[in-house]
C-alpha cells in the first residue's frame, strides 16, 4: 500500500512538471477525457435505471394484456415524443447522430451553433430519452456521444481554437463509450476531412485513455465489473478459434453485408428525400414533431409488444443483452435439437413457437425497415450501434448455417465470430469505414478473429464504395446541405471540377503603392475589411504587393513610420481549381487566398467564400460543372490526363 | 467442398470485376502483400534452420569445451563477417535497418538508390545471415522488411510513381513480418512525414490484410500452427487479468522505460558519433568492414558462450524463446522457491546457479551495452525486436517483484502482463511512437491488456519525448544525413526558421513575353531546364506570366500556334519560410515553387534545393539559424507571436 501511495506521488509529481512543461495542453486533454466518460457513466446509469423501470411495471401487469400493452407502447412513445419536442424548442441543433456535424468541423467550417453548452445540454438529456426506449426504438449512442465530447472540447479550448482538441474529442468520444482508446483514434482519422496531421496523434491517444481508464474505473467501482474488462464479455475458444479455410467464408459474409448495406442505403436516402417533399410529412415534421416521434414509435412498439409478433424478434432483449447473446459461442441450432440434454436455460431466440432460423430471419426483415423508419425520427440518437448488431445478426444467421453443415464432418464452428465479423462488415460498409473492425476487437476483446474481421470488413467496403455512392454519414451531410468535401464529391462528381476564377469574390477594395495620407484615410473610413491589399499599377499591369492590415495602416497615419504586415501574402494563379484552394485552406490553416492572374490582383477567397460554394444550390452546381468540364477538351491530350489525375488524386479520399 | 468452391469462384469473379474498376491497383496491393510474405516465409524457414544447424552441433561437440566455445564463437562471427562484406560490396546501402530511409522516401524526398532490386536481394540475403547469428548477435527483422517490402513496392509501381504503394508498403513490411496488420497500418502512419492522406488508409489495410492472411496461410500449410493464431501464444487469465489499482504499477512502469529509452538512446548517440569520429574504428569501417563486424561478434559470442557468464543471461534460448518465456503469466519466483512440487521442467532463466532475480538483472544489463555495440555492425539488421525483448524483461523484473510482494495478500498477479506493458513502453520510447501497442496486443492476441499497455507507452513517450531529444530513428538519420524533416528539427531546433530567400535558387533562365523566334531558339539551345518561366518586364518591374514547358517552346517554333502550358504556376512570396515551403511541396506534390518578390519572379525552389538544405552542413545552419531568429525581434511583437506559433505549429509533429 505504501508502495502505491509513493507511485501515486510520482505520477503526480511528474504529471505537475509535465503541466508546467506543456502549458496545462495535456491537462486539458485529461480533463475532456475524465469528464466525458463521467457523463457516459452517467448516461449509461440512468438509462438503466430507466429501462428496469419499464421492464418491471411491465412484469408487474402480467395478467392483463391490454395493460402490458399500453405500458409497453405508450412508455417509449412518451419519451421519444418528449426527447424531439425538447430538443426542438431549446436547441434544434441537438437532433440526430451529431458525426455529420463533427466531421465537417473538423475538415475546417466553422459552425459555433453546434458547439454550445445549452446543446451539450439538450443533447445529453434527450438521448437519455431515446436510449430509456430500449430495443423498441433501436437506436445507439455513439454518434450522439461523439457529438457531446466534441462540444466538451470546444468549451475546454475557448481560449485557442485548436482544431487538435476536436479531433481528441472525437476519439474521446468513441473511447469513452464503449471504453475503446484505439478505435476511437483510428474512428478520428477517419473522419477527418482528408489528411490526418500526426500531430494529433498522441494528445488523441492520450484523451481517448484518460476516457477509457475512466471509464472502466468508474464500472468497477460501481460494482459492475471486477476489472476492466471488454463491454461485450465473450467466451470464444482460444485453441482453434477457426479453421484456416473458413476465411473464405468470412469473404464471402464481407460481400454479403456489402450488398446488405447497398439496400439499407437506399432505403435510407429514399427516406431522407420523402421526409423533405412529402407533403404531410413536412408539415408535421416542422410543426408536431412530438406528435410524429410518439406515432412512429407507438408504430413500433405496437408490433415489437411481445404477445403480438414481437415474440419473434426477441424484443424483451435490451441492446446490450441483444448483442451479448448473438455473440455467443455456443451453436444454437444444436442446442434447439438437443434441449432436453442440456443445462443451461434456453435463449430467448429459439422459443417454443419458433425456431432459432425463424427468429433470426424475421428479426433481419423487420429491424432493417425499422431502422429505416426510425433515421426519420427528430431526436437526438446514434444509428451506429444498430447497424452493429443487424450486421452481428447477419453473420449468426450465416454462422449458424455454417455450424449446421459442418456438424456431421465434425468440424465445430463458432458462430459468434461469424456474428462478429457481421456485425463489423455491415457496420463499415454502411459508414464506409474500417474502424469498425477495431471496435469490434476491442468491444468483445476478442483478438483471435481479427484478421478475418479485417478481411470481412474489407470486403463489405468494396462492394459499397463501388459506384460511388454516399455513405450513411455522407448521405445525412448532403440531405442537411453541411459542407463536408468528401461526401459531397462522391454524390456530384464534378463539382469540384470548377475554376477558382467562378468561385472569387472580386477585389473591390485595394491600395495603390502610391497612395498618399488622403487616400488612405479615405480607404479607412469606407471599407470595412481588416486587410487591405497593397498593389502596385503599371498601366494595365497592377502588381499585388502585400496585405495591410487596417490597423497598421491607421498607426501609419498617426505616425511618420511605415510598417507592412508580411504575413497573409499567398498568391495563386487564377486557373487554380477551386478544390485545391479549399486543401490549401484547411491544410495550411490560413483565411485568405489572394489570387493572381498574370501578376494583377484579380480577388482573393476566404473560407467563408468556399464554404459559399459547398452550401449553395448543388444542382445549380451540377449545370455549371457540367457546362465547366468540356471546356478541358480544348486542352492538348497530355495535359487533359494531367488535369483529371492531379484532380482525382485530390478528390480521391 | 462444392460450397466452398462455388464461394472461391464467387470471391474471384468479385475480384476480376473490381480490377476492371480500379484498373489494377488493387491487383498490386495485393501482390504486394503476398509477395512480402512470401519472402517474410521464406526468411524465417531459412534462419530457423540455420540456427537449428548450429544448435546440432553445439550439442553434438559435448564434451569438449573449446570446440564447443570455438562452434558457438565462429559460426555467428563468419555469417556477420559474410553480411557485412557481401552487403557493402553489392549495395553500400543495404546496411543498417532502413527504417529512416523509408522514412524520408514517405516525406517526398527521392532516393532511387535505395529502391533498387539488386539492393533488395542483398538485403534479403544479409539479414538472413544477421538472424541466423542468433540470440547472440540480438538483432531483430522488422526494420529490414519494411524496406525490403518497400523496395518490392517501388518496383510493382515503376509505371506510375504513387506515394500511396510506398505507403502500403510500409505497412506489409510490418503486417507480414508478425501477421499483425492493424498495427503495421499504424506504423505506416506514424512514419509518415506530418500528415497521413486518408486515401492511402484503405490500400494500407487491403495490402496489410493480404500480406498477414498469406502469412499465416503459410504458417498453417506448413504445419507450424494448426490456425490463424499470433506469433507468440500466451496463456493470460481471462478472468480477472488485472486489479484496477494495478494501473498505477504499469504507469510506474511507463516511466521506469520512459528513463531507461533516455539513457539507451544517449548511448546510441554516442557510439554512432563515436564510429564517425574515432580514427581506427573510421578507418576499419571504411576498409575492413568484415574485420570489424567478426571481431565484434566475437566478444559478443565470448561473453555470451553458455560456459562463461553466457549462463547467467540465458544465451541458449533464441529471440522467439525468450519473448515467449518473458510473457508467461506464470510466476517464475514462486516457482523456484517451489521447484519440487511443480510438473513441468523449470525454465532456464532459473538455474542451479543462478536466481531468477540474477538472471533477468544480468540480462538487462548486459544486452543494453550489447545493443548499443550492435548497432555499430555494418549490416542488414533491424533494431525494433531487441528493444522489445529487453523491454519484456524490465516489466518482467517489476512483475515478478509485485508478484512476490502481493503473495502473502493472496492477490495473484500475472508478470506476464507487465512484461508485456514494459515491452510496448520501451521499444515505444525509443522510437517515439505509440504503435508498439498494437503490435504487442497483436504479437501476443492479448486484448485484455491493451489500457494498460496503452497507459505505460504514452508516459514512457512523454518522458522520452521531453527535452526534444531525437528518437533513436532521428539520431540515425541524422547520423546518415538523411533529408527528415521531423528528426532534424527536432536535433537542431531553429533550423527551418530561414526565409526561403537564403534557400532560393536564382532564375538563370527566363524568357520575355515579347521575345521572338530568334530568342526562344537561343535559350532552347542554351537551356537544360524541362519547364522555362515567361516574364513580362515592365522596366524594374517582372510579372511572372507562366511557365513553359521546353518541348511545348520546341513546338511553337516548329508550328504557328501558341500554346501555354498552365499548370505548375504556384507562386510564393519570398518572406515564406523554407518549412512552408517543404509543407507544400510534400503536400501538394509539385516539383517546383516559384518564388514572387513584388510581382518580380526572384527564384524557384524544387524539391532537389530543399534537400540539399537539408543534408547540408548542419552546424554552419545552426548558425546561420541563429543569426536569423534574432531578426524577428524587429518585428512588432504581436507578429512576432504569430511567426512563432505559426512555426510550431508547422514544426510540430
Amino acid at each position: 500500500m505504501l508502495k502505491l501511495c509513493v507511485c501515486v506521488c510520482v505520477l503526480l509529481e511528474w504529471l505537475l512538471g509535465l503541466g508546467a512543461v506543456c502549458g496545462g495542453r495535456w491537462y486539458a486533454y485529461a480533463t475532456l477525457g475524465i469528464s466525458t466518460a463521467i457523463l457516459s457513466f452517467l448516461m449509461d446509469f440512468s438509462v438503466t435505471k430507466l429501462i428496469k423501470a419499464h421492464l418491471w411495471l411491465y412484469v408487474q401487469l402480467h395478467g392483463n394484456t391490454l395493460l402490458q400493452f399500453l405500458c409497453w407502447t405508450l412508455y417509449p412513445a412518451c419519451l421519444c415524443a418528449f426527447a424531439s419536442s425538447f430538443s426542438y424548442n431549446i436547441c434544434p441543433f441537438s437532433t440526430g447522430s451529431g458525426i455529420p456535424e463533427v466531421r465537417a468541423m473538423l475538415a475546417g467550417i466553422e459552425m459555433p451553433q453546434y458547439l454550445s453548452l445549452t446543446n451539450m445540454f439538450v443533447k445529453f438529456l434527450g438521448l437519455i430519452c431515446t436510449l430509456a426506449a430500449g430495443s423498441t426504438v433501436f437506436l445507439g449512442k455513439v454518434g450522439p456521444f461523439v457529438h457531446l465530447s466534441t462540444m466538451l472540447g470546444a468549451y475546454l479550448n475557448k481560449l485557442c481554437k485548436e482544431k487538435e482538441m476536436l479531433a481528441a474529442a472525437a476519439a474521446v468520444g468513441v473511447s469513452s463509450c464503449f471504453g475503446a482508446p484505439i478505435s476511437g483514434v483510428l474512428f478520428s482519422m477517419e473522419i477527418m476531412s482528408s489528411h490526418f496531421a500526426l500531430r494529433y496523434y498522441c494528445p488523441c491517444f492520450f484523451a481517448a485513455a484518460c476516457g477509457a481508464v475512466t471509464f472502466n474505473l468508474l464500472s468497477v467501482w460501481s460494482g459492475n465489473t471486477e476489472t476492466f474488462q471488454a463491454l461485450f464479455k465473450t467466451n470464444f475458444p482460444t485453441a482453434l478459434p477457426f479453421f484456416p479455410l473458413e476465411i473464405l467464408l468470412f469473404a464471402f459474409l464481407g460481400l454479403l453485408c456489402g450488398a446488405a448495406s447497398c439496400c439499407y442505403l437506399i432505403c435510407h436516402r429514399w427516406i431522407l428525400s420523402f421526409t423533405k417533399t412529402n407533403p404531410t410529412i413536412v408539415s408535421m415534421l416542422t410543426t408536431q414533431r412530438g406528435l410524429y416521434s410518439s406515432l412512429v414509435v407507438f408504430l413500433l412498439a405496437s408490433l415489437t409488444f411481445p404477445h403480438s409478433v414481437g415474440r419473434f424478434m426477441v424484443s424483451k432483449y435490451t441492446m446490450k443483452q441483444l448483442l451479448t447473446s448473438l455473440l455467443e459461442s455456443r451453436q444454437w441450432s444444436f442446442q434447439s435439437h438437443n434441449a432436453s440434454v442440456q443445462t443451461e436455460p434456453l435463449l430467448e431466440w429459439s422459443t417454443s413457437e419458433s425456431s432459432v432460423w425463424l427468429s433470426l430471419c424475421f428479426f433481419l426483415l423487420m429491424k432493417i425497415w425499422m431502422l429505416v423508419l426510425t433515421c426519420s425520427l427528430p431526436l437526438p440518437a446514434g444509428y451506429f450501434m444498430p447497424v452493429f448488431i443487424w450486421g452481428a445478426a447477419m453473420g449468426r444467421l450465416l454462422g449458424e448455417g455454417v455450424s449446421v453443415m459442418m456438424m456431421n464432418s465434425g468440424y465445430s464452428v463458432n458462430p459468434g465470430g461469424y456474428a462478429l465479423a457481421g456485425a463489423a462488415a455491415f457496420s463499415g460498409a454502411v459508414t464506409h469505414t474500417l474502424s469498425p473492425v477495431l471496435v469490434a476487437v476491442e468491444l468483445t476483446g476478442q483478438f483471435t478473429h481479427a484478421v478475418p474481421v479485417l478481411i470481412a470488413t474489407l470486403l463489405a467496403n468494396g462492394v459499397a464504395r463501388c459506384g460511388r455512392r454516399p455513405s450513411f454519414y455522407d448521405a445525412i451531410s448532403i440531405s442537411k446541405r453541411l459542407p463536408h468535401l468528401p461526401s459531397l464529391n462522391r454524390a456530384y462528381p464534378g463539382l469540384f471540377l470548377r475554376p477558382v476564377g467562378q468561385v472569387l469574390r472580386g477585389q473591390s477594395v485595394q491600395l495603390e503603392k502610391a497612395a498618399g495620407p488622403v487616400e488612405i484615410q479615405h480607404l479607412l473610413s469606407t471599407s470595412m475589411d481588416t486587410h487591405i491589399p497593397v498593389v502596385d499599377s503599371h498601366g494595365e499591369h497592377q502588381v499585388f504587393l502585400h496585405l495591410s492590415e487596417w490597423i497598421t495602416l491607421n498607426n501609419y497615419l498617426k505616425s511618420d513610420g511605415w510598417l507592412t504586415n508580411i504575413w497573409g501574402k499567398k498568391q495563386f494563379s487564377i486557373t487554380f481549381m477551386s478544390l485545391q484552394a479549399h486543401s490549401l485552406l484547411s491544410l495550411l490553416g490560413n483565411q485568405t487566398l489572394f489570387v493572381v492572374d498574370r501578376g494583377r490582383l484579380v480577388g482573393h477567397i476566404t473560407q467563408t467564400e468556399v464554404r459559399r460554394v459547398y452550401v449553395g444550390n448543388f444542382l445549380a452546381f451540377q449545370k455549371l460543372s457540367r457546362a465547366v468540364v468540356p471546356n478541358l477538351g480544348s486542352l492538348p491530350l497530355t495535359v487533359r490526363k494531367h488535369v483529371r489525375a492531379h484532380l482525382e488524386c485530390l478528390v480521391h479520399i
